[in-house]
């Protein structure tokens, strides 16, 4: 195949940004049909948005001293997918702190919380209130807390006040599918603001009102069929990249 | 972390080549305390051998048309490895043909091997007897037959044949961890040849009598703790790329 070939395959069609009930359909398909499994979703899912996260702030342009990240987890898969994010992360020497304030019994979850303790990665036992002492001790947050399963308004507590505290930072939040507090059908003008959205696999209808800065796809893997199943139009991933960035539905690569 | 501190990182001390005993209590390790799961470690090590194979046999290098490569599995750990790199190769958008002559009944690679067949790749029925064929059917061979559990001199059918067929192949042979034939503790100077090893984690003792051209270390996610335990000495991955290419014990990069 060479490169004409390759630029062939372009989408001139826009991205197709899923509603939650045709992610769930899409998710479903993979692990019935196409025999993906939670665990291998998890880590393909968590290890791109860590490729993410250091394309849009690398190393050497952080500002504080220490490259250190504050990743949120929720009980669910969203913040399994930030403890796998975390633990990559590590690897590329950045110093990631992980707060997972409810942690789940399912054994996949439970495992990769061991891979980030025997990492030597910190867990909080609580979220600083006072919002200044998160903006001073790290460069960036995660948010894992919540995704495509929380239902709107019906965050409850701790999550509602983490979501109350996560409102006032101002150093940026990279929330993982879905902005915690959003729906994945539409924003919440009330919730918080990232200034990246790491889409999973392919974008939801939430994205479309999007205002930050960067809007990438992360999770290089779904079968073609279930592409074209979807009408899913992704961008083409440059070269091997598992992420790619996109703009108003087109690849910014 | 600026770069001076992580250029300090640089171990000075050769790397380690384990013996066949200490890759099994580094793995068992990797498993029973620090909780890795199975299909987990095949997915971050068959993308990590996807990815160092397109990094020496990128699509534009390719003599042929089209960019096709036969991997050949076998029925252990090593073919399910085999699957998952196919996969991704798949989505780099090269084209594998799978040889699986052995198909295990687990239900991990049982699902790796759907997962090759929901994304159209190929699986041929039986491996040409006449090794021209090969060579100008194909780019690049993956041996994913035998790991590190063969033992020496044991090799049965229908594996022997497939070796003997492998060892008249002329187009390049890319081995994962182990050529397949050698023991990995020793080379197999009646075995095959290949063009490329790709040691998985870290690099076993047969790897020190490769005469080919190109060294790699693929999957990067061993804890540091590990690291220390087996004296490994990894060269240090160059910024967020899975794998490394080592000469004489040191990374090239």
């Amino acid at each position: 195949m060479n490169n004409s070939e390759i630029g062939d395959k372009h989408n001139t069609e826009p991205v197709k940004y899923l509603s939650k009930q045709e992610a769930e359909a899409l998710e479903a398909d993979l692990l019935d049909d196409y025999r993906f499994g939670k665990q291998q979703l998890l880590e393909i899912l968590g290890h791109s948005c860590a490729m993410a996260i250091t394309k849009v702030y690398p190393l050497r342009t952080l500002p504080r001293k220490q490259p250190t990240v504050l990743v949120i987890c929720g009980p669910d898969q969203n913040g399994a997918i930030g403890l796998v994010c975390a633990r990559n992360l590590r690897s590329y020497d950045y110093e990631p702190t992980i707060f997972y304030p409810k942690r789940s019994l399912d054994v996949i979850y439970k495992d990769l919380t061991i891979q980030c303790e025997k990492m030597d990665i910190p867990f909080l036992s609580y979220l600083p209130t006072e919002v200044q002492l998160i903006n001073d001790a790290y460069n960036l947050v995660v948010d894992a807390v919540l995704g495509i399963e929380a239902e709107f308004g019906e965050v409850k507590e701790p999550f509602a006040s983490i979501l109350a505290t996560m409102k006032q930072i101002k150093i940026p939040i990279i929330s993982l599918d879905i902005p915690s507090g959003w729906d994945a059908d539409a924003w919440n003008p009330e919730g918080i603001y990232p200034e990246m959205i790491i889409s999973l696999a392919a974008p939801k209808k939430c994205a479309l009102q999007f205002t930050g800065k960067h809007h990438f796809i992360a999770g290089r893997f779904l079968p073609y069929d279930v592409q074209k199943k979807f009408e899913l139009n992704l961008p083409v991933y440059p070269e091997t990249e598992c992420m790619v960035e996109i703009q108003d539905g087109k690849s910014t690569l």
